[in-house]
């Protein structure tokens, strides 16, 4: 399947949540098995030889794609949390947003030193939470971070944001108003 | 691995989240890719000829496995969620909480009437977000629909809520109370 087939079966909700933003519905890609097949045997090619012993899932559609793919690249899958949903000792970081603040959480125990992680969310707009849950998991002084996204928004350009050791990866970069009438 | 191994990677939160439940963090399995594997092959197992098309997980610890699960059987996967988390046009149904009400929903094209369902979430305990799942899926008559869990906890007797004609099965039974001092 291409890459094109692919993005002609991914749902735009115009205005949704708010009015002017352009939302990329990835839950009609998960409910198709060739799509959903596509997707997670894509990442595994891009990831296999990365040596990847974590994949960290952002809550709580990075831990759709996140979790097949941990399972496939037999490495262990951790969520990574909003505030009071993990039950063990905590690291925690707070983040700016564009209305006020926001948190996420991992567990303490759930990265060591010897940890390749790959942190997977479906998609890359302002890139707010992914920067925040990359600093949450440098606290745990893993050997190597990369990111992944199903989708980056090209026209967020937030690859920038990251640190230059980091790598950012995404399976298909669009512009939030490409193909949208 | 036996699946008395498996127990024994379980951890168990006393007190947590309220005084009196002894939670069971499946998160110190999801960690751990032998563990991970081990959940997701077996459930496999139970379910792969059973000619399932869709595996509906519960937000969001029945995304985690709910989805590995789905790629594994080669089929689709589709997330019921809290209120307000879904974009497009959704059924939902409201159930009874210990303390007030609560709500699930699902897109309305997610499921269609040729689809056999398997609606999973992480543990069955009371059964209520599991039982108002059921009722959900049920709306869009899907050809057939099964339930799992990887945990339950026998001790609330909750299968006995659910039809005789809809099959549930956890993967790992145990009382709550089970090897906790």
């Amino acid at each position: 399947m291409s890459k094109k087939t692919l993005i002609s079966h991914l749902r735009n909700i115009p205005d949704y949540p708010m009015e002017g933003v352009q939302f990329k519905d990835v839950t009609s890609w998960f409910m198709n098995p060739q799509d959903m097949n596509e997707i997670v045997d894509s990442l595994y090619e891009m990831y296999k030889d990365k040596g990847i012993t974590k994949v960290c899932g952002v809550e709580s559609r990075g831990f759709i794609i996140g979790a097949a793919l941990a399972y496939k690249l037999n490495a262990g899958f951790i969520p990574i949390r909003k505030p009071g949903k993990l039950p063990y000792e905590k690291v925690s970081i707070e983040y700016k947003k564009e209305y006020g603040f926001d948190r996420v959480e991992m567990h303490k125990d759930s990265i060591c030193k010897d940890d390749v992680v790959l942190i997977h969310d479906d998609l890359l707009a302002t890139g707010g939470t992914l920067l925040a849950s990359y600093e949450l998991v440098k606290t745990l002084n893993p050997k190597r971070i990369m990111i992944n996204c199903i989708i980056e928004l090209t026209n967020f350009k937030s690859k920038d944001k990251f640190p230059k050791d980091c790598a950012v990866d995404s399976f298909i970069e669009i512009d939030e108003f490409e193909g949208v009438n």
